[in-house]
């Protein structure tokens, strides 16, 4: 079955705001082995969306429409189903009144205007919203059907996981096509060198290999399409044991398996804990860490130690040390990671100084020169890196290496 | 004049990233004063991508295809073009030379599919690309153009800025017509609130006041369309002006100014500096803070006190107040905020403790409950905030309000 999905808002054509909710959209009906072949975004212009629906519904089996749904004269949605479905509009009754208790319930009064949400097109019915006043709308009619769901995240994603879904799975039983894919997630090898290694499993059509760069990492994408999720499966296990094979521990996760999240389930498993020191990343990569839930049984102390002051009262790094060599230095990197180390009472020690920019760079220390200093029981190294990029990305990066490191010495501590 | 924006890419279709590129486009064409009316995704089919294109060409005078420009069979952009511009590709001597001399310098072996990416339609010309192997595309006819550009951001945007921003404004001299708009950023109104309080000025078409809510704050675009630059601004300034009369010091920035912009603002200006003390947010305070250029000028010391013996040994706080009120309280809040401030020699001090989710909720202390503490030079105080969400809504969330609170604390201090 095909499905297409509309953004509607004028706001997305001026780029104020990134369309978030059709990529989500899009990954989900995926998942249900609903092809998406069209995804447009059309403003708040009456005849130009009407058009774009119309365009959609004659090619597709379900049309999404999503935003569009506020109490706003600029809200078309409801209008335009309605023109386009030849359904006119009408006020439901258990619309308006979920309208009416969720004023009540905070105290607001409710306006003429909001009355408008309570408008369903004839035929149709409308999808309540636990998140917020915008009600979706769902009509069928000769076996298409047309789903209007409401803007906000918070309110969109759940409405779609709890009310459509179960309506997808209803409708498209028996006849599902399914599309599965898994990602693998690669540290440590440049995409080109990547493709190089496995340019031969990329040949292939079903299921197809596809590399992604991400900042600071790669991502290998295996799909395939198949009669049941079973069978995709099996294609997609076959081919990711390839990649296993030749790439190694150089995956360090699938999916949405971050690298944090990676890594914090490495210590976990071996009981380690990891404390941090932080100059240019500052708190960055306490952050990332701290980000997966369960994180407090590894990690217990960070540091970030932005002023050379600091350096040397909260980590004793000595005041000789950074006059000689400088704060942007392997030693200090070092004894930031050695220190924190101690203080912490933690199993390793990660220090991060350098200079993220976009001034105080030199021709000796340049903008992207990052050091990163790793403590262990066994003694303490480091690696000098020189990263591209504007300031957040020279800190995300930083970040990536100092997980990097702590990752394959964790592999390396059987 | 009109431009649409087709994104080609199979990838896209299936969800797997999200188009942060279609509209950073839709922004650049809104500030030349160049109209989208049709945003338009397809993936890396040759004849729906075709006939997407075609469509696109009848109703714009500019069509933007991003994506699908790289060497192997799936990139068809280059096809498209040809197809819908009756232009037959050729090799383009210069770009297949930039090829050899990008590979040669980087040491590697350039394979025959690269020079797929030298291909040319037929009387178009490439656009250089200073950071990949991709070449752009512009090819004009009839006095519509067609501009292809590659899908990496750091070689789209460059590639965009530097050379089809200075064609765009050629074509566009003597028939511009400029929108403008402006943000104000505020805290501590809800949208509804806001809504009601402004509600007058949202009226009018031109300018025009639209609200957006954001994670923990909301945002009022002001928008303006006018035969000169001059003139929408004045637009604009006319109306932000009642906007602050009305809002005051809820409005904390405009455009892209940031919230941890706005605070290393006032903290540079009066030349104070913030220590802080975070537990469940992990280092992300300090993070936003030292993503500010400059902002080694105001903050030197964070620390990231995750484990309770983190407080106790850090900070001192005693063993006996953990015990008896538990972490997650108003006093250990208060006293990590005062306990860093003193550490650090900051003029102020953010405490923040609290239950990030998703587990370790309890019915008196909920997930999303987090204190904050803010000590000054004049005594201590704290606020209580239960916020909804997710783990990562609720650490950002408590960010916000932190921020806030010395925003709030520096307005204060005049």
């Amino acid at each position: 079955m095909i499905a297409e999905i509309i953004s509607i808002g004028t706001e997305l054509l001026l780029g104020q705001i990134v369309d978030t909710n059709a990529a989500y959209l899009s990954q989900q009906l995926s998942h249900l082995g609903i092809s998406v072949y069209h995804r447009t975004t059309v403003g708040d212009n009456l005849e130009r969306a009407v058009a774009t629906v119309q365009q959609a519904h004659a090619r597709a089996d379900f049309v999404f429409l999503i935003g569009g749904l506020g109490p706003t004269m600029d809200d078309l949605t409801r209008e335009i189903i309605a023109e386009v479905m030849e359904a006119p509009l009408q006020q439901d009754a258990d619309a308006a009144r979920q309208l009416e208790e969720h004023f009540s319930r905070r105290g607001y009064k409710m306006v003429e205007s909001n009355y408008r949400q309570a408008l369903v097109p004839t035929g149709g019915r409308p999808l309540p919203n636990a998140n917020g006043t915008a009600p979706g709308v769902l009509i069928e009619k000769n076996g298409k059907a047309m789903i209007a769901l409401p803007g906000p995240p918070n309110e969109f994603i759940p409405m779609f996981e709890t009310q459509v879904v179960p309506y997808l799975e209803l409708r498209i039983e028996g006849q599902r096509q399914v599309i599965r894919s898994r990602t693998l997630r690669i540290m440590g090898v440049g995409e080109s060198s990547l493709e190089e290694m496995v340019k031969d499993l990329m040949q292939s059509a079903n299921p197809s290999v596809a590399p992604y760069a991400k900042v600071g990492e790669v991502h290998l994408r295996v799909t395939a399409k198949a009669g049941s999720e079973a069978e995709a499966d099996s294609l997609i296990a076959e081919r990711t044991d390839q990649l296993y094979a030749r790439l190694g521990t150089h995956i360090y996760g699938e999916n949405e398996t971050t690298l944090e999240a990676a890594v914090v389930t490495l210590l976990r498993e071996k009981g380690l804990t990891v404390a941090t020191a932080e100059s240019c990343t500052g708190g960055l990569l306490s952050g990332r860490i701290t980000s997966i839930p369960g994180s407090s049984e590894v990690f217990h102390t960070g540091l970030v130690t932005y002023a050379n002051e600091a350096k040397i009262n909260l980590l004793q790094i000595p005041r000789a040390v950074i006059a000689g060599v400088g704060a942007v230095s392997p030693e200090v990197a070092q004894a930031m990671a050695e220190r924190v180390r101690e203080l912490a009472r933690a199993d390793f020690g990660i220090g991060i100084t350098g200079i993220a920019g976009p001034g105080g760079g030199t021709p000796e220390k340049p903008v992207g020169l990052v050091y990163i200093g790793l403590a262990t029981k066994a003694g303490v190294s480091h690696s000098k890196n020189l990263y591209s990029g504007i300031r957040a990305d020279v800190r995300y990066r930083a970040t990536q290496t100092a997980l990097e490191m702590l990752r394959q010495a964790l592999r390396a501590n059987g």
